[in-house]
């Protein structure tokens, strides 16, 4: 491996440490410029800077403790430089944790109207109005280091699911180039400091914009930020090593991220290509699989060394009546809920939980009631996190093992 | 006037009492069997069992002390009889403070998707599905009952604003005379019982229905309840001295409503009528004011001697985006609002102004997100809930004139 061609800048605030480990699951830290968190660990996800119908209090009350958002979205709306000059991502959310923003790669390959890739960029149509917009690697590192979250992804190429090789390895070498030039740009920022922001007026009477000082020099240094790269390479084992390899030789890194998983694929080439990365990852950096969300798939990717999680689906089936169960998923409007006074599960800890009973959830998803999507979110939400605390908890009295095949066989048993 | 010919129940859950006057404004204590408000109080109104958007927990720690729900739809959607099997209204919407029921006549005759009057009552099908239903006095008695709210409304006819005369006489004197019908339902019910409820079976392992000792006589013993009678008559007021003489013939009460206003009349018809009213109004007894809830409303309807008032408007309101402030209303998607970081209304105590900002409200409107909708429900509700708490405070440091002038001039001299 040759000696890394660039260097991002030096960020104290960040350090990863493991303490216990159980086969290829481990226990640690990961610290960031706003504050510590336990891993593994999994990140809801405030895809507009809002976790879908919850408060950022309720998701810190369910034991949220970092949060995830998209340059995509918050770039088209509200705009990342007015998201800046509200203070950050951080101010603007009200989420004084740990912030993550995901390039929002994934969104432009779904959600644009329209789009042409080069190897300059993305060229797409907003989703919300058609106008045109060219996404290249030095915008999106512009984007992420206005928004100012501590963790910033690398613009990758995406592919559908079932992509064969020829195309699997094409993006991956294409995400590689891009990470390279993301790495550029992510320094120069450091270095130049961010575009000057003089072009927004706060309405007659408003506080001035822009944290701090109000020194408009001092506002264009960027946050220390720290940028993730993302391994693709589809299910082709010998692509993921190979994009793992020129990631490694790129630059130092404070963690890596696994993406283009949970796309379509069967869950056993989801494990299997995690298995094929493990190997060849960092030991002593925090590992992220994006995207993935469902219980029984973190606990698998914690089986294989997984850190940190991200996923919408614990809020969007919360809004379609489903419920996470240790049991598996529950539909809340079922009709047998009607007269059924027990809480959706006996032992969780959320407000829909200890607070209600089957019978009023399902009517307030039969009367279609804004509380119920609130109260199945939390539940959902609250759940996944349990999972995490359940499984830093077995982890650290060794019993990791006997918990993991515990959990999995219970959730697995309702569908056999 | 002739003595009363039907005795309502002993109740002696129920009491009224008045301490401060100014003008016919007074402040008091409403009593009922699930405790004691302060009035005059506005009573957030959860339609089908939840104030739309908002948790109980919200709704109480933003000073909301009795809650409205509506018969009409609790009837159809759960079913009356199935909320009695769930503990009553209380234990199912885990609302533990004072609860009125609307007997839904409004929706009845607004809602409907066909619906026939006649004397014995309304024939009418379901918004929902289309079934048919016989919506009587008797019947409103019945599903009243069972829902266990502390006040519960009398059926009345409901008659399109501007109204003539003759229609006007001609449903006010037939809303007495389903009174009547209320009353000696009402005093069946109690001396003989509920309906026995056999019919409910919960599901397997699922807790017992009903509250108490699972005593299915016992159970069928009517919780203590007020019946309220509704003045009616339109906007005359010589109809209205005839309906609240009706009232007052047909029993003892211990509450009046003044119902048929804000229903697209003027607004100084609507304080004209209630002007018509109060005199002849007991005065040792509340008087609610149906269905009227703008911030100006419940400061003219206090000034005229109204102790209780209930609204949809602060949640349809702030769904929609619109905000009460001590200037009026205000849209929260306007533009001017993108890089406002000052709070919705500077001394609000509710969550969306002590903790958000204009410009991350707007954000969330403007991104279709349900945070949104929340936040901006509970300010309204909160608004609302503070307005009445300024004017009891006024009331008993004997300030009411100077202080409701002084707030009426601010709210309305933006419009000016």
């Amino acid at each position: 491996m040759s000696e890394p061609s660039l260097q991002p800048p030096a960020a104290p605030d960040f350090a990863f440490r493991t303490s216990h480990a159980a086969g290829l699951a481990r226990l640690g830290w990961f610290t960031t410029p706003h504050g510590t968190i336990d891993t593994p660990a999994f990140m809801p996800v405030a895809t507009q800077g809002t976790i879908k119908g919850l408060s950022v209090d309720e998701v810190e009350e369910a034991g949220g403790r970092m949060m995830l958002s998209n340059a995509y979205h918050l770039y088209l709306r509200p705009g990342d430089m007015i998201v800046r000059g509200l203070g950050g991502l951080h101010a603007f959310t009200r989420w004084n944790g740990p912030m993550l923003t995901d390039s929002g790669g994934f969104q432009v390959f779904s959600l644009a109207k329209w789009r042409k890739v080069t190897e300059t960029g993305v060229e797409f149509r907003s989703h919300l109005d058609g106008s045109l917009h060219q996404y290249t690697p030095e915008a999106v590192m512009r984007i992420e280091r206005n928004l100012g979250a501590d963790v910033i992804m690398q613009l990758d190429e995406l592919i559908a699911g079932g992509a064969d090789h020829h195309a699997s390895r094409a993006a991956m070498e294409r995400s590689l180039r891009w990470l390279a030039r993301c790495c550029t740009e992510f320094d120069r920022l450091t270095r130049d400091g961010r575009e000057a922001a003089t072009a927004l007026v706060p309405p007659d009477r408003a506080p001035p914009l822009f944290s701090g000082s109000g020194d408009a020099d001092a506002e264009r240094i960027a946050p220390p930020q720290a940028l993730f790269p993302i391994v693709q390479g589809g299910v082709y084992p010998d692509l993921r090593r190979a994009s793992v390899a020129g990631i490694l030789d790129t630059a130092e890194w404070h963690g890596i991220a696994v993406g283009g998983l949970s796309v379509g694929e069967a869950k056993a080439d989801m494990y299997a290509t995690i298995e094929a990365c493990e190997p060849h990852l960092p030991g002593d950096k925090p590992r992220y699989l994006m995207g993935v969300g469902f219980p029984d798939d973190l606990i698998e990717g914690m089986r294989r060394g997984i850190d940190l999680f991200d996923c919408v689906v614990p809020t969007r089936m919360g809004r379609h009546g489903t419920a996470f169960t240790p049991d598996g998923t529950m539909q809340v409007r079922q009709s047998s809920f009607r007269l059924d006074r027990r809480p959706l599960v006996s032992d969780c800890r959320c407000p829909a939980c200890t607070h209600y009973d089957r019978a009023y959830l399902r009517h307030l998803f039969a009367s279609e009631e804004m509380l119920g999507l609130r109260l199945l979110a939390l539940h959902n939400v609250t759940f996944l996190l349990r999972v995490m605390e359940d499984a830093r908890a077995a982890l650290a009295n060794d019993s990791f093992a006997t918990w993991s095949d515990g959990w999995l066989a219970r959730y697995r048993a309702k569908g056999k």
